[in-house]
Formats: C-alpha cells, sequence, structure tokens
C-alpha cells in the first residue's frame, strides 16, 4: 500500500489497524562508471513497495537525496547538509505523529546517510525528553534498517562477489537498479577490474582517491537476474522485521 | 534522460552540451475523497520525464514533501516547514551548481510551495548578492513553472470542467494520476456534488472549512483519458519553455 | 491609533474592543535615479498611519527592511535572507498573539516581499498543524495585502501612467512619497524615458539588466497631488478590507 | 541626510566622502502607564535624525523592535528573539558592507538590547576570523552607544530628577517623546509615585516584580521642555562621537 | 560536590535540599607570552570546586570553549560563534530545567563571554515569555558573575597590580593558574612591560593592535601565592552570592 | 602536552613540527547507581592527557556534554540536541583550521555521540564540498576513535567481566574513573546483579526499560587497579593510532 497512490480516507482506515509506516530513505549520487545515480533510492523503494504490497502495510515517499557531500566531485550528485537533513526529518516525522503514527520504519540505501539518521533520531526523541512536561505527545519510535542488512542478502553478496564486492557501486546494488531498469543498463569496462579501498573526506579528497567513483568493487558483475534474488531476499527480511517493529 | 537512471560519465557529457536540469517538485497531501496523497509530486514528474525523455534534457529527482501543513488535518499528509524547505532548496541548488548547472528549473505541482521556492530562490541568489567579491560564484539561474500555467492546459480546464474545476484536488490533476495509476482509480460519490470555496490558515482551521479536503471542485469528472490529453499538453508547454530558459 | 504612541494600558483597552492590528511592512532599496530608497517604507507606513486615525484600528511599528538581494547593486540598498525574516516575522506575530491579537494584516509596500511574507505564515500556523495537541494556541490569522492591491488606485495608475507605470521605481509610488515628502522631490531626466523590462537573479545581474535601477517605468511623470490622491484611495480600500478582515 | 529619503545615486555620492553610517536601534515595549509603547526607538531616531541634518551624516532606517521578551507581559509589546536579532544585524550589516560602508554606529534607546547587539558584532566579526583566508572581506567596525551615554545627558538627569530616574520608563526618555509628540501626552497619577526595583527573568516575572510596568522612576516627572533639552545634548553628543568613530 | 564525579542518585537527593547549581564558564584563547589559554575556564573551574566543596553545593561541567574569535588571531585560540554559544546554553539550562533546578548560576572566566550569555538568559526566558499558555514550565532563573567581580578581589587587584593589571591577559589570572598549575609557569621578559591599550573588532585587527596578545598588562607580575589568595578570596564572594541567589 | 596549559608562542612552535590534535569528548550523563555522571568525558580525558604528555603531542580542551537525551530521566544528566553538537563541532574544527590544523583527531568516550559526530564532520567536509572553488581551503581532516576501540582494551573487558559488561555503565569505565577519583567510589549493591538489555527511544521510554540506568552490566564489578590498567591499553593504543593518522 503507497502512502502515494492511497487517498486520505484510505489512510484513516489504515491507521485503525496499524500505527507502522516504512519509509524509503536513499541518495542521489554517482554509483561508478555503470550504476545509476539514483541507484541508493531506487534499491530501497522497490524493495519497500514490493513487501508493503505483498504484506499490506503502509509505504512513505521516498526521502531521495541524502548525504553525499564526498560524491559531489563527480557530476549528477546533490547532497543535503546534515543539519539540513535532520530538520527534514524531524518535519517528516513529526508530521505523521501528528496523525497517529507511533512506528517509522526508515528503510536506508546508503550507508553515507546512518550517522545522520540517526542523529535526525536523537534530535527528534529530544523534543519529549527536554519537555518539563511531556505527557501531551505521542510515543513515536523509529527505526533505521539498511536493505542489505538481513543476513540471507549478506549471505549471497559474499558467496555471489566475494572480494569483490566492494563498499560503493557494489555489484549487489547495481544488480538490483538492473533489474528495475533494464533500459538502463551500461556496458562499461572497469579498469582496475576491482577498484581500490582507502580513506576520504570531502569531495576532492574522495574523487583523488577513486578516480571512477567505486570503492573496492567490481560492479561489472552485476547480473539482473542476481538483482531480483537479491530484491526478493530483502523483500522477505523487510516484511519479518517490520512486523517486529510495529508490534513492539 | 533521467538523473536517476545515468551514470555520472553519462552527466558529464549531458554537461557539455547543456548546462539546464529540470527538477519536479511536489507535495505530499490529502487530495480529497478520491484523490492520490501523492498527486502534486506525481504529475510533474510523469509530465517532466515524458519532456526530459522526448527532448532529451535531463530530469533530476523529484522534490516530493512541501508545504503542506494546513493539510495536515486529515491523515497521510507530510509538511515541511518553509524554513526547513528552503535549506533544502539551497542544498540541491549548491549541489548542481558545483557540477556547473547554470539553469535550474523547477517544475512545480503544487500551489502552496509557490511562496516557499521564490523565497528560496532569494536565498539562494542572496550568496552572491551579499558576498563582496561574487566573482567566484557561477551565474545559477533558477525558475519555477506550475504543471498547469501553459495556455492549452489551462484552456482545457475551463472548458471541460468550467465552475466544477476548483482550487484543490482538481478534476485536472486527478485525471492525470487517474491515467498514470489506472490501478488506484477510486469511485467515491462527491457530496456535496461541487466542494466550497473559502479561506482557512492552519489544519484545523482547513478541516473546518473543507470538510472533505476539497476546494471548489468536482474530482468524480476525473477521467483518465482527459488526464492524457492534459499530460500531452503540458509536456509540449514544457519543452518549448524549458528550451527558452535553457537558452537565455 | 498608533501603537508606537500608545501606552499599554491604551493596548489592553483597544483588545477589548477589537482582536486586530496593521503591520505596514516594506523594503529599503534603491528606487531608481530619482525616487527614494525607503519608498516601499514610506508608502504603506503613511497610508495604514491614516487610515488607522480615521478608522480607530492600531497601526504597528513597519517592518522596513525586507527582500532586496537583488537591488544590492545599487548603494544604500539593505536586505534580510529569507530565513531571517521569517525568523522575524515569526517572532513578531508571536509576541502579538501572546497579547490576544487574532487578526494580523500586513500592509505591504514590497513586491519582493510577498513570497517571503507568505512562507512565514505557513511557517507560523505549523506551529498549530504539527503540534499533537493544538488547542492551547490562539487562532491567529495573518493576511497580506499591498497597497497599491485595491482596484481604484490600479484604475488610478492606469489611466494615469499607461505604459510608462512599470513594475519598479513606478511614477505611482514616487508620487505618493513626494507628497509626504516634498523636501526630498528629487529632478532628474530618464534616460531612456520609459525603462526595460526584463529578468534578472541576484543583484549583478540585476544592476546588468537595469543599469539605473528602474524597470519598465518612467518615474518622472510622479507628481505629489497625484500621491495625495493615491493616498486616499488606497486608505479607502485598507479600511473596507481591514474591517471585513478583522470581523471574519 | 536620512537613507530613507536619498536615493541611490545621493548615496553614492556620499560614500565617496563618508564610509560611515548611524543606525538608530530601539525596542517596541511598554513604557508604563504614561509612556509611548515606541519610546526607545522614537528617542534614537529623533535624535540621530537632527544630529544627521546638522553634521551631514547618514542616517539608515530604525531598527524598532529588539529585546523585549520581558515584557511581554503587558500588551502592545513585541520581541525578537537574541538569536533572530543576531541574524537580522548580521544582515543589516553584510548589506552595508557590499556597498563600501566600513563604519556601522549603532545608535541605541533600549538597555535590553546591548548584549544582543554586542554579541551580534562578535558574530558578523567571527566571518572574517574563521575565515583561513579573510583577504578578501572589508574592514567593517561597528559600534554601539546609548542615546543617554553622553555625560551632559547623564547629568541632567541625575540633577533634575534624582533618585526618581530609575531604569525603565524613566522620565527623560518620556519627556524626549512627549516634546516629539505632544499628542501623545498621557496624563497618569503614578502609584507608587516612584515605582519599585527589583530583579526580573521572564515577563510573568517581570509583571510580578512591577505591576505597572515602571523599574524605579516617576514618569509623571517628564517634561516636553526637557525632552527638547535631552535632544540637543544627545545630539552634540553623537555628532562628536560619530565624528571620531567615522575617523579611526 | 562535583556533577561529574556524582551519581544520578546523589544528585537526585540534592536536589531536596537545593534547587541550584554553579556552571563554571570560560574560554579557551591566546592570553599573551607567559598565560596559559585556559586560563578563563581554569580559573572559574577552581574557584567553583573549592566552594561547592567548602559550602556543599553542587558545581556542574565547565561551558570551556567561547567567545574568542578575536583572538583566532594566535595559534591555540577557539571560539564558538555567538549563536552557536546560545543555542548550547539554551540546550544545557533546559536538562537542568527538567530535573527541577531553579536557579543556574554561570560562573564566568572572560568578559567576551558576557554578552552572549546574558542574551541567552533572554532566548531562554522568551521560551516562557513568548509561550500563549506558560503554565507548564518552571520558574528558571539564570544568573552570571565573573570571579573577579567581588569587591575584594578586585581591591586586591588594584592595590597589587595598580596600573600594570590591564585588561587581557591581567597579572591576576595568570597568577591564579600559576598557582593551580605549578608546572605550566613560563617565564618570558615582557616588551613592552606595560602591554598598550586599544580598540578592536576581529582576529586581524586584534592582532594588528596587540601583537603579542595581552591588553594593557604586565602578567610577568604573576605569582602563584597571589592565586593562592585571590581564589580564597573569589571563594568567599561566590559562596556568599551563590546563597543568596539560590535561595531568591 | 595540554593546549589549556601552553601559551600561544608554545602552540605556533608546536605548529611547526605536527598539524595534529587530539581533542577527548564525552558526556555528562548517568551512569548507574555508582557510576560518575562525568565518567564518559573523564576517561578520554584522562587517557588522552596521558598519551599526550608520553608521546609529547597536543591535547584540546573535552568537549564535555554530547548527546544524552535519552539519559534526561535521570538526575543530573545534560545534553545537546544533535544540530546544536553539530554546530559547536564546526566552530571547533573551523577554529582549528583557521591556524593551520589539518588532523583533527576525537577521542570519544561515549557511544552515543558516534553518529552526531559522524554526521558533523560531514557537515564540516560540506563546506569545501559545495563550494565551487574550494581551493582557499585547508585539507582538515577529522577522525574519531571510542577510548575502548583498540583490541587490548576489548580483549581485557570481554576476559574480565564476560557477559556482565553491558553496554552502559560498564565495570571498565567505572574502573578508570575509580582509579582516577578514588574519592569518589561508591559502594552500591546491584539489583538486579546484571542488569537487563532492551531498546529505548527517549527519557521516559529509557527510564521505563532500565530503571537505575544500567544496560546489561554489573558495574559493581569495577576495580580501581583494572581502571589502571585499561588507561595504560588505552594509552597504547592512542598513541599507535593518532601517530598514523598525523602522518596520513
Ligand atoms: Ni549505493
Ligand atoms: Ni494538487
Ligand atoms: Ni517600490
Ligand atoms: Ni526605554
Ligand atoms: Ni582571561
Ligand atoms: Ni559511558
Amino acid at each position: 500500500m503507497l502512502l502515494h497512490h492511497s487517498s486520505w480516507p484510505e489512510v484513516e482506515a489504515y491507521l485503525k489497524r496499524s500505527k507502522g509506516i516504512v519509509i524509503p530513505i536513499g541518495s542521489t549520487e554517482q554509483h561508478g562508471p555503470n550504476g545509476l545515480i539514483g541507484t541508493d533510492a531506487i534499491c530501497p523503494e522497490a524493495i519497500a513497495t514490493r513487501a508493503g504490497a505483498e504484506a499490506d502495510f503502509l509505504v512513505g515517499p521516498t526521502f531521495n537525496v541524502g548525504i553525499a557531500q564526498h560524491h559531489l566531485g563527480f557530476p549528477g550528485t546533490l547532497t543535503l547538509r546534515p543539519s539540513t537533513m535532520i530538520a527534514a526529518l524531524h518535519d517528516w516525522v513529526s508530521s505523521l505523529a501528528r496523525h497517529g503514527f507511533e512506528r517509522i520504519y526508515f528503510f536506508n540505501g546508503h550507508g553515507g546517510n546512518v550517522s545522520t539518521i540517526e542523529a535526525a533520531f536523537a534530535e527528534i526523541y529530544a523534543d519529549a525528553s527536554l519537555a518539563q512536561d511531556a505527557s501531551n505527545r505521542g510515543p513515536v519510535r523509529c527505526r533505521r534498517v539498511n536493505w542489505w542488512d538481513f543476513k540471507p542478502v549478506m549471505d549471497f553478496c559474499k558467496e555471489r562477489y566475494g572480494s569483490s564486492h566492494g563498499a560503493h557501486a557494489t555489484p549487489s546494488e547495481v544488480a538490483v537498479t538492473y533489474f528495475l531498469q533494464p533500459q538502463a543498463i551500461k556496458h562499461v569496462e572497469m579498469s582496475p577490474k576491482v577498484a581500490p579501498w582507502g580513506r576520504y573526506t570531502d569531495a576532492d579528497s574522495y574523487r583523488a582517491a577513486f578516480p571512477d567513483g567505486r570503492i573496492g568493487s567490481d560492479p561489472s558483475l552485476a547480473d539482473p537476474k542476481d538483482g531480483e534474488k537479491l530484491i526478493a531476499l530483502s523483500v522477505a527480511g523487510l516484511i519479518e522485521d517490520f512486523r517486529k517493529f510495529e508490534a513492539a
């Protein structure tokens, strides 16, 4: 059930049977020579949409630009400053809390978002914690899970890609997008085959360390069929994990 | 050409032939008894995507939550505070400017966004205007157009819906979403047939004045075939207007 | 009745008969070769003061620096960033709401303020709309009207100046200030007679497009006697409009 | 020379002979049973205007709402939050610096503004101090002086009012406004004759300690003729002090 | 009693006998050729710790970086922007208010902090003053005192150092740190013997006016034994003043 | 070498041999029935101080209040909001960068700080990444390490405390503070012996889940001698890790 495709009376009815919602959250950033700039938003959005349809829970709009300042050396990347993202997440959650949602599950597609999402949760909770009388606030609870966090997903990646999986522009995330958007498949020779590892700070330092944008990966291994399998594994993980969270 | 489906080398190549990009911008808010909560994001996104494919220009991710505080009396609505939205738009435009984009065209689907988008433009320009030495900043230029602003679109609405078009949850925008998402069509009897007009301030005042969320409209008139026609008219308008802006 | 010339017991007494107040709001920005930098604040302040005296309503201090980043290429212009102006208007309205004012009428003298004022209203209303329990907040309502919005004023301008009225540094606003401040009348030959039209973004772009600051106008037509007439027309419009708003 | 009554070419010409400007800064707050709510803005504005006319220096618009949260228990008071006021002063000074002003003299009418004005100066200077390369910033210098700071003014108050002068709603400031706005003179019996002294924090604590708003004063002593004298003394002080600052 | 060395049950017990706490607040900034960069934090922390131990009141953590933008021309200085410091103090006080603390006493070691601390108090109080219903907020009261404000301390300095005391990097504060940290005593020949006086704005202007960082002082007079005496005098002053504040 | 005990010429000299500095960063929050509220600041401060003395590197002031909103249900806890902490860290790092520091090593004592510190790094780097011309900014690089992250420290904890170590108010951190502050040792019977595990959101939820503040730990096992050992192990780890970072 997609919030964007629902009417308000349908949401009103939903709230009588559940106080939970899933918000896909990603990034708009370079993903190497053959990866899609929207990868980190496309993956959690597609997985959450399938899971929501299968298990009949509500999926909200995708938070599609995140923390990607380090990728700004590559054209097409967009970023929020962390302070902006915290303010935006605060507004999203406050809006949902107004309606009576009590379990907000952020389903994340970008490692670089993790710290800022967790900081935003603390900012949100601080409203109640700093209030001298918190009694008129609802018990909103937030959770963040990455789409690859479920064990079967991680096992599949380790087995299928081994040391070519890497940390950015991985074959697994590219495979997911290739399954979903076959018309956008790009055939690029990787050089070197497997990208280097390293550290970075800002955009210039990142581009100096990773000239084509990849970290430790060989995304030419990306196969749409693997993408389909990864989606199925993650859908199953999400349904189980969200149900637990919703009931807690 | 969708930014989300492109790789960074493709964007790098694009920047050699154009400095312009279209950003769909909408809202996530109630649209009456039979309208989709995502209407205001879905419409400009779909029109821009078609236009970008037809005329080969770049379309960025959709800014999908906007200014909808007055709709918060209806479940499912999300809002940003205007100050948050200004900060977020500032970050989006700064990111694009870093890559050399000079014409940022916001294609809008929500009347309630207009003031804040224009305020954000002033905030962005003020960076250069208040600088004592502005010489190291690029000449970024922003523009906002609503998808219904083109004369053929407005003529169609006037002729087709007359005084039943209204101002919120209009049959035209609902028709566009029904063409795009036929599985989400909702058959609801409107009562009264045409919704009232009026003024509002915050969420409680809005719901008191417009009990089912509509303003002045009869969205039961929404027909997917009209939606298809409206999209075609708006696509043509957008292509022409963006080309002028890009060249200016 | 001017707030600045009243004592607090007089305001306390006023609040027993009205919950409404008018706040003049303008800008401090260049107004072409013969226009006063304070024009946009002087006009609404003078009109509101006369209207308040005639109809016995309260007029607050003038918000005298607004959104004028695009005029910063001309010496003497001051601007706020939109985010600053939103914060300031939020504080002004919150102060008035604390005293029990429920109808805050912003009487505006500057087109460039409009978007930010409207965005500020949404920011203010969002306090109540996002609150889970809004019951302890008063029903504050805001309105913005430009001093030239009344039909008799616009008719006068069209008839008197025709295509020489323009959009910035207009003969009408200059005439109003010349009536009010005859010692500040400046005799300047305009070249060209009627200024060009065009678009602009930041301060440098504005000055490049409009070398002497005017847009589309010939303010050498400004005549103090017309200013007197314009004031009278706008005073009448304001009294009628404010009374309606106050009673709504 | 008033900025508001000048044209931009006049300011351009002024900048060739001086880089200095005076900004009156006050507050909009209760001033006891017979004092004007605008007192703290009216006094520095009138004194600066006279001084600027006499000595031919530029006087900008009045910053007319300041820090008055403690007076909000009395109807008519407006306040900014200190963080808002710092942002606004930052924008005002940045605007002036863009034009080449290098000496910004804030002529203050409200003791409660002092801390926040000084904090704003530090915020402004920090832009240059924290920059790694400050070389492209102009040497803007700010100064704050209260209109009663000059020795002849203070001597007059001590001699004329002695222990009835007090700290808020003083006979001297009321006298200045009575001279300037004789139609607004209010005859009120003070009870007690001289108001109490004490401490306060927020608005409720202030009103509890000072039931009619005065602190330590007997403003029924206010005489317009004394106001005229006080203005003359402060005008002389301002001219001398501004000239020194401008030349430093 | 140090908050940092207490457990929460001990603080819970303390709150039954007192609602007051002392927060040392200083700066991290250059203190001339022989002064410690931590001087302004070390002094109030040590004095408050001794006073709290002697008189059994609670002393919180030291707010150790303050407003020192003007000292940034000298290596080792850290500063907050005033707006940041206001936000941080707001959070500290809100945290304490949540626990029921009602008297927050800031014991300050840096003149440059004074304005921003006072502005922060107004920001904090404004929460209650701007609320339409302030009844659910506790009566938190703040106070700021500098460690040298007590008359015996000032008399000692005047008598002991006379015109060599100066305004920054004074022999008194250096003496206090030398008593506390004898291993950090630095023997430096001052040149000139007594530093100049003057005005400053940002970091560059400060360093130009005061080449070795001192203002008006000869800190080579600093003697650990005087430091011991100064601590004793200030401890006595603090105990007496805090007890009055706590009881008010 | 402590920044607080150094003079600016000593820091100037230091910068000729190193561009690195260590900043201890902790929290002020309840640590269970027998733990010190300052634990998370005391531990990294003491370890860094010892390491800096042994290996001759610079240690800055301790950032002593962090993210502890979830502990506000227990008296004595202080918190910053994440947005405030990001602003403060931004100012600290900007100050250091102004002096030429290029490696800022945050040595952390509180798990709850991690997300916000990492978000702050992204906020800091974004200044350069979003700049169109980043060439005038220094290559500042930040790093965060927790004092218990070094393998020998973790091994010691696992071996010594096993399943009684827990996640908050652990015997290891309490042992460190008991070694450092033996006078503050508190003998408290734990009930239950080992505290429960669980999840939490805001302050009320935390206190409901963890009635005495501990998570999964038995801090009655804390022994000062173990604290001494832990300090030695962490000092060694810090020296090695900082030297690598400084040289990178
Ligand atoms: Ni990715
Ligand atoms: Ni719509
Ligand atoms: Ni105008
Ligand atoms: Ni006053
Ligand atoms: Ni000092
Ligand atoms: Ni801890």
